[in-house]
């Protein structure tokens, strides 16, 4: 089966380490197929670039049902544009912060999530008490560490997040959700060093969008995610 | 006081009615501009047209705070674009939906909202549920009358909503929130003839953007509705 | 319109401060009339005070239905006797108390409450939780400091609310909830000092009172809110 | 031990009725004394007759405290005054609806309440939301049989709560709660006809308050039931 | 009136002091039958203990039935099995954790638990919120002093139990929830020193038992807890 | 990889369904052994069942940990033993339930659940309840077909099911989730017939299974679910 990878930021590096944690535990018979928009925000920091990365992201997923995807996977923690991309879809949709949360609670009674930065907490508290998931969150931490600087050793990404873990677990946490994608290569290594699971979402995606594909499973159309009757407009945007 | 009242979609007869309907609950010293976007969606039915209107949307919230603008009204029942609104504006914004919620639930214990299309019914329900107003909800009906339909007196539309309005009394409903800015003037006749309190989410809009203004508040920009870095991305739309 | 600006308690300094502060943001086309009952507690501080205030106050409702009113303002943080006062009036009815939580989070993603005495904390909690704003809460904080002490400027009231602003801020909290009518004059100076919105109930209260009466909506009658059938009862209090 | 069970309403037969189901549940040891103000609503019909039914129900309380009672019932199924009552005794008190709660929960998984005024509907399903009960109540039922009509054999009252009680386990109700302290004599029929758990508040609370003594426990003076300060007030009220 | 107390685990001296509990405040026509299973875990320490303990519990309950028990109390606060427990007995069952969840919401506005192990916690947590007591509860703190050596005077329990009720207090908790059974001696001491209620489960367990008697009340058999058909599997256990 | 997947029950033919349906989504990768325990209930019907059928199934894990399985499937829709399981188990557990809600949240913006007997659907209900599904789920569905009549072409089962599909769709539910592991087969002919997804608990667990597998999950021994200490007492269950 083919899974699209879709990185709503227009980062190019970022997309290259999205993919690779994807193809890392994505089934022998599953090619991953990375994307990034044309246009739109560097980095996904807030709801204002949320918003924009959304066209782009849509035309990725129309691009992407052309190449014969069977799946799709929204590469942000935000889990921006799930709706408006499940209603044009006719392939399954994940968000990769659902998929952490729905990951983790599957392996820990209480989680924690450290994400990058605090103007995003709020946002993923809003998502995470709009799937349910609200009362096994002990809290949502944010190192401030910009997503773009996770990439750079000096940041000292590694350290600041397990300080947020360790705080998760003196709360109760017996689990912890990476809340950005460009997180996960950190993650096997902070489950080492914590004795605890340690979820990148990314991975927990591609999992769970071989499941659908796998049970024949599609987005419901008849109701939210009805196919839009106004197609023409996503053409305009560049 | 100047109040921008912006229509995300691109339909210039809608947003002539809703400035009308705003500017006859206006206080006298406030001035009402009706505004739409350029580029975008012609109704906002589901997610997608929503998504789709929000950049259109935002470069208004932009234009009307050059305009000198107070505070900013988004005029579509399913509050779109209304986390982006409040990150990008300096002044107050208030979505429509949410006001007729917080205005309907002061003065009906129990209510329930008729909107058109049963794609938008779950929208409106999460934000209902995000907002906190979920127990007071009996029910979020459709008439499945097209938003361009209300206009039309062959729709049958009064009818329709009188007929669900019916049945959410019979649910224990104590008052209605129409769920559509096209139905703003069928507000006053369904009250008389209802006998319960039917709140037009544009009025309301208009009397809690002027309450903000008067106290001397506007949207905290020290969290999730900080300023966004990346301005420039929104130029790049047209 | 005239709004009537009932004080629960029998302190004529509080009564005056309440109504001055009222007038502040009134319309221009607005009159603000305060009230006050001729018996009762002389601060409103727990639900034994609370409970022995209403007869009192809705002695008042009426009064002020007689003298013209368009709609009573409850300026006690407490919202004591609110469903009492619904019932009696034919006007609608606003709580300062539910005032504020409506206002703040229309501006704030989370917030706080600074209140007076820890013996009203929960008092407010439980009203948070009543009207849905449980999720937007992260605490409520009493100062200690007596309602009847606000006024003196020893109390060192300003700075003890400062301090727990900083507390709410460290915890989340993008605005505040100032939790008593007697915090009104403090509102304005702790916004500028803390650069996020600082509400006070009894200006909020007015501006939603303006616009319900703008939007021609007065409380449900068909519910539990219905006039009550033994309105006698109420002349045997003096 | 002496408990007294409190009928909140001024009507003496309601009073004796009352009394006579505490004492057929209550243990060897125990008296039940029946009490009733002096003035106040002759039935609580809705949140206006509750309101004005405390002061006079906080001076049973001081009286029955006087004269040794080791708890208090109040006898009103809206738990009228319950926090108020709470503050001003240094006994345990009880709500014959909270009761009511308690006890069916213990035995159904799920349960209905049939009470008599559909005005009252909505206070009592503010109480079971803020108990804490809500997942367990199926729905409230109102008969629109006045509380002062239950006595009379022509009212239809047995029938008109059977055909409710049906109704609610068609939802799934295992259990019922009699919602108003008149219908106390029905319980053990209905039980019989039905063949689930139907619950009467008053003998509920019985139980409840005999548990409190026995353990040793009574209300906890620190915090929102403090001991209130204005004592005095309260005997401005005849 | 005859009562069963179960303590589901086999360590006899802990059955002892469980009996000798809630002998301390049973009525006086009420006689008191200590049991405990022939076989299975030796405390109650997680979910595993607590789901090997259920045979034997079944057992028990069906041979205090045939003993002419008039109800059953479980004597875990984990209030292992209580659902299984329900359907085979043909009388009222109490856990004591649900017990003490009951009464002490009676007496405080708000509570904390303390408990033994930390891993019993989360199973306490998920009670409390099932039960609906969730938004009561401010926290759930363990001592790690295991079941068995609670009765050792050198393991500090009482020291350690008081310092979390400090805790508990400093976040609002008005009263103490006793999380395990083998905590009851220290019931009355704690309260005394804290002056807040504290809360023993097996107490509360007698009088809740003693009242669904008294009243009348058996389990629904008309939903979840309908006699199994399947009680041959029971024997089979030993 | 290897999964176990246990059907906590003794019937033999539906431990060879569930194999096949399992088998019948794994990748190519993945053997599915499939699995009963020797002793205990043949069909799991309500609470009694569910408890009963605990030891055998731990035992069935412990054998399936030393058979090299790299993670647990429990085949019972009620999760019978989910918390024990994994308490005990060193690989990660999946019950069929949670699984089942997971998938179906994911394709559907609301769900209904149709199950088997009626005695059933308030443990599902509570399951959903605790998992945090409850706002996703429209309705719990019993079709009053024991478990053991599924494999009987008479029973109507296939018609039945549909029944309640089409209420639930006239509901709102956009998905359905089949409320028993006997169920799998009907799953694609139920999806053709309505139009919507409909899920199998089986499947979707053994991709979730194979989720947490390929992402390194495990369960956290850190809380709850940490390794007991008392192993002994499984031995002696038969």
């Amino acid at each position: 089966m083919r899974i699209a990878v879709i990185n709503p930021n227009t980062t190019a590096s970022m997309t290259q380490r999205i993919t690779a944690a994807a193809r890392a535990v994505a089934g022998r018979d599953t090619e991953i197929v990375g994307r990034q928009p044309g246009n739109g925000p560097e980095a996904i920091e807030g709801p204002f670039d949320g918003a924009l990365s959304v066209p782009g992201l849509l035309k990725e997923i129309v691009a992407a049902e052309r190449d014969g995807a069977d799946a799709h996977i929204i590469a942000c923690f935000d889990d921006t544009g799930l709706d408006a991309a499940r209603a044009i879809a006719t392939k399954p949709v994940i968000g990769i912060g659902e998929a952490s949360f729905h990951a983790v609670s599957l392996v820990a009674h209480s989680f924690c999530v450290v994400t990058t930065l605090s103007r995003s907490a709020p946002v993923i508290e809003d998502n995470i008490h709009r799937y349910g998931f609200g009362h096994r969150c002990r809290r949502v931490f944010a190192t401030d560490i910009p997503v773009l600087e996770l990439e750079n050793p000096q940041s000292g990404a590694f350290e600041r997040i397990s300080d947020f873990i360790r705080q998760g677990v003196a709360m109760g946490a017996e689990g912890v959700s990476l809340g950005c994608a460009g997180m996960a290569e950190f993650a096997l290594d902070l489950q080492r060093s914590h004795g605890i699971p340690v979820v990148d979402g990314v991975s927990a995606a591609v999992g769970l969008a071989e499941t659908l594909v796998r049970c024949g499973l599609t987005t419901s159309k008849s109701g939210v995610w009805a196919s839009p009757t106004r197609l023409h407009v996503l053409e305009k945007f560049s």
